[in-house]
């Protein structure tokens, strides 16, 4: 996603019309409070159907000081012309920058606890924003550190990848690495273990024994890890489905890692 | 879904127009595979983009002997045309009649084995056609029995549903029962213990110790086990998330569930 850059001029003309380049509406009433209580987040337009002006009440009452002052409460359809065709939108809708992007590097070089569990899911080739969503909601459920996904082969941060997150794109923060195998070798000089998900491994990822810190790593359904991701994986494994070598959702593949990988 | 009645004429002027009362679009290519490989499926027409003609004559060669003698080979535009807008067909099409009902008494009055583990899953108030379709293709890996929702209350199927299902569809049955708290009371008869997962309580689902015969019951998202589907649950147990109460995906939750039940 391009980031935001602005001369004075450039930013007076964008805030008046609502936008900023890189602006993207998030919608769904749980992906907006996310980012209305999410301090790194700006948030220039909060558009609202007037049916539910008092949910939309009681979440700005809870949000942060610099959200917009005020909602714009239209009817549903006009809500609707603002989003991509079919946005499941809940009645509410936000313009949103993107959020600053983040450093792998600064993540890892802030775990201080050498003993407790730090997970870090890591996407190779997910191309459907949908799952990249998806992950993100299960990865914070988990309490993973963070997902990483390639600069290049992963989408962009849309409404639909914010509304599958359901909040978590907030919390979790999306990595998007310029080299992911690069990203690997980063993550096992911080000490953690990559474990590659792969449905022809002979181990079973139940029977494995892991350290503390794992990266759990996950390619595109069907084709799989990539040779140089797979390369950089110090295990390989698959999932304990009930049928052998069952086609699985990539989301539901990370969300039955992370089940195994939780229980240690 | 209505089923399919017909005259003799009726049937005549539906076959010139390849199209049955309740005839559903399905598409994607691991969709409609599996409705080929189907004996109990009745496929009207199949159409494909030129471009995959080669795969499709592979599918028609592995296909049983029933099915259309010939697919019709358009350009994409036109295929598209058949579909829902938005449909990720990938190329593929085929316009099949809807499944016979499945009855819940025979799928269980076919099970010999008192000691073998069979899971049943059960959907309460789950709208989502994705979801319920990933659902069903999460319940195919682990060798569900059946997916059992309420008559009203569970979405259609669609090619919406059949999609996520990625051909589970054809091999899982979708039960529709009248009123799901005698489903429950069919199952317990049957010698299942049925476990609700509900966030609210106090078992963790993996302390739990279960008998070999489980039917898994989910609520909305949200909203949850409604009172009487709860009343008829053996257990109520809580997802082992690291973040406790976190919110999750009703077909993530379900995974989470089935790879913990598959355990054992």
């Amino acid at each position: 996603m391009s980031k935001v850059t602005s001369s004075p001029a450039g930013a007076a003309a964008r805030a008046a019309r609502g936008a900023a380049p890189g602006t993207v509406w998030l919608y769904g009433r749980h992906a907006v409070a996310a980012a209305l209580a999410n301090p790194a987040r700006r948030i220039r337009r909060l558009v609202a159907a007037t049916e539910i002006a008092g949910e939309v009440a009681t979440l700005l009452a809870e949000a942060r000081a610099d959200c917009p002052a005020a909602a714009e409460f239209v009817d549903r359809a006009a809500l609707a012309r603002l989003l991509p065709a079919d946005a499941v939108h809940q009645g509410i809708a936000a313009a949103a920058d993107p959020l600053p992007p983040c450093d792998l590097a600064d993540i890892v070089a802030s775990l201080e606890d050498r003993a407790a569990p730090h997970l870090v899911v890591v996407l190779d080739q997910v191309s459907d924003p949908h799952n990249v969503g998806a992950i993100l909601r299960t990865a914070a459920a988990f309490a993973a550190l963070a997902v990483v996904v390639p600069e290049h082969g992963a989408p962009p941060v849309t409404g639909v990848l914010a509304k599958a997150a359901s909040g978590a794109l907030e919390t979790v923060p999306l990595v998007r690495a310029g080299n992911l195998a690069r990203a690997l070798e980063r993550l096992k000089a911080a000490q953690f273990w990559c474990v590659g998900l792969d449905a022809a491994a002979p181990d079973n990822l139940h029977t494995l024994s892991l350290p503390a810190r794992v990266a759990l790593v996950l390619g595109a359904e069907g084709a799989g890890l990539r040779r140089l991701t797979r390369e950089r994986c110090d295990f390989l494994a698959h999932l304990p489905t009930r049928v052998p070598g069952a086609s699985l959702n990539v989301s539901t593949a990370a969300a039955l890692a992370l089940g195994e990988l939780a229980r240690g």
